[in-house]
């Protein structure tokens, strides 16, 4: 039996908590990050905070091993004078929407390897995707998801917009956005890719500029250069 | 039974010919756009060829009711001197790579009711999502297409070379990359929106630029400026 407490009350936290307790060799308690007297003792104490608040809640607490979830923020963060550790799960959590964790890949720091075997033990309960990762690779994956996600999903809303100014239904483009995500599951990001801008097709580029505003414009621009620079190297 | 010649030997050309040799209501026969003799005559005639190849092969056909297949191309591109419309398959095609034509939007357009009928029942035979769409729609649709696929493909490549500078595997983004897409079926994307960029977290685009080089960084600083401008309309 692992013994877990999780601090927080925003989504990783919420998500976690509930995991943990369908887990069956797991006994997790839930600590508001505001209230933190009597916290109980645990093998694992997870701090899923902002992390803006990750040095403040980790200076109060005295557990022998303390993880924080954060994508950005260094294992160094941690200001318990105890065993340091990170348990990032590497997804975009929604209130009240349904979260597999066998699909979340979890990225684990530690000190040493005696507490990585331990987040391991602890992940493998929940999920089946656990990677070792140090924290300067897991900034890189943090600024990357931010390409993949909430990038992606600005260019998703900017469709969304150029659909309303016409009375499309926005609906129409999801089977191509999935199928976009599936692509790259099988071939390469750089082998995938297809369309004007790789065609150097001038001709509908300057249809499409016509037919976009002007901040639309700018986008459509930078990351047409990007793609024809990319396929120039 | 529909009789359909499709002309053309490109992705879409073969993927609709497949589809449509399964179809039990369809007979269908395959053209090479260089050889244009001895066409048969078809209920439906099928250009499949490159858009600045349509003016030229429409010219050459005498059939009764021609259509061609592009997002880009104008109605009025088709030269013949017969019956005119559309039949665009709005889907990312891949040789080698399985369709799934019940998943892919036909976007129809015709000069009147009874041919929109026929293509209707055309599209039926191998699909399932139907939309009626007019040009000005679907040079609308075909730029939004470019944003969530072209695009947002050139954003899963630049995470790729991300994590590629670090030695992290792309495959720890996959997860994240599906569950975006698989988002915006459920909420709209401007609500789906989440990251530093939204929450004006000033520290971690700043963290995050430090990160990548210039290139990237001119597609982070710009991508989010746009998340945050869209937040204030």
């Amino acid at each position: 039996m692992i013994s877990v407490v999780i601090i927080g009350k925003g989504n990783v936290a919420t998500h976690l908590t509930n995991a943990f307790k369908k887990a069956d060799k797991v006994n997790v308690s839930s600590i508001n990050s505001r209230k933190l007297k009597d916290i109980p003792t645990a093998d694992i104490t997870i701090i899923a905070v902002s992390d803006d608040a990750i040095e403040e809640v980790s200076s109060k607490v005295t557990n022998s091993f303390v993880v924080h979830t954060s994508g950005s923020a260094s294992i160094k963060s941690l200001k318990n004078n105890t065993r340091k550790g990170v348990f990032y799960p590497l997804q975009t959590f929604t209130k009240g929407k349904k979260v597999d964790f066998n699909e979340i890949p979890f990225c684990l720091e530690t000190e040493n390897e005696k507490d990585l075997k331990l987040l391991e033990k602890a992940a493998k309960t929940i999920g089946t995707k656990i990677f070792s990762i140090n924290t300067k690779q897991r900034k890189a994956l943090h600024v990357a998801a931010v390409f993949v996600n909430n990038f992606t999903n600005h260019l998703y809303k900017t469709a969304n917009d150029i659909c309303k100014d016409q009375n499309v239904p926005f609906e129409i483009l999801l089977p191509l956005i999935k199928e976009t995500a599936n692509k790259v599951e099988q071939i390469s990001p750089k082998k995938a890719q297809t369309g004007p801008a790789i065609r150097n097709d001038k001709k509908t580029i300057k249809n499409h500029l016509d037919l976009l505003n002007k901040e639309q414009q700018e986008i459509y621009t930078l990351l047409t250069n990007s793609i024809q620079h990319g396929e120039k190297l």
